[in-house]
């Protein structure tokens, strides 16, 4: 599995209202492509206008390729890219250690 | 549920397999803190030498005060900071939209 990680940074100004909307609307996009397992957004606590996206892959040609040369993404990035102030910085990375306790189900 | 976000930069020339067991070490540490849930540590394929390390803490103060200020903090410290380039930036999250696909339990 395959942890595909992009630090989104909106433009000054946006509502952070409507970037939400329109990413679970575009959520149904990545949702839909094959090798797709899972995927988050968080909003950062101490950046204003700061989003992490959390994609988990089967592998990484699932997103590299599967993914980025789809129309799919030209969808994704249609709906979503204007929302950024630059093309974000995303990277890969391949797990070392995942621990749970046991009150996981608390969360 | 927050999510605490390190980048971690290796010192160049340091082996990863040091730093990967003693990670796991450290592990026991982190996860005995009140309000842990979960942790991984994930290897950047693009980036030599690079981790993200996500924590999932029941709130903010959880880490920012419940770990940071506790003996066993110091503990972490000696055993993980001396392999980084320079004290990691870390940023805390909050969930936007979490989705996982029937898949899931392939991974």
């Amino acid at each position: 599995m395959i942890l595909e990680v992009a630090i989104l940074d909106l433009k000054p100004g946006l509502t952070t209202e409507k970037f939400e909307t329109t990413f679970k609307i575009a959520s149904t996009i990545i949702a839909s492509i094959p090798g797709y397992i899972s995927h988050e957004l968080q909003r950062c606590i101490e950046t204003p206008n700061r989003y992490i996206l959390l994609v988990r892959w089967q592998k990484l040609e699932d997103h590299t390729i599967g993914f980025r040369q789809s129309p799919e993404y030209q969808q994704w990035r249609s709906l979503l890219h204007h929302f950024y102030q630059s093309f974000p910085t995303v990277e890969h990375y391949e797990v070392v250690l995942h621990n749970s306790s046991n009150h996981e189900q608390e969360k």
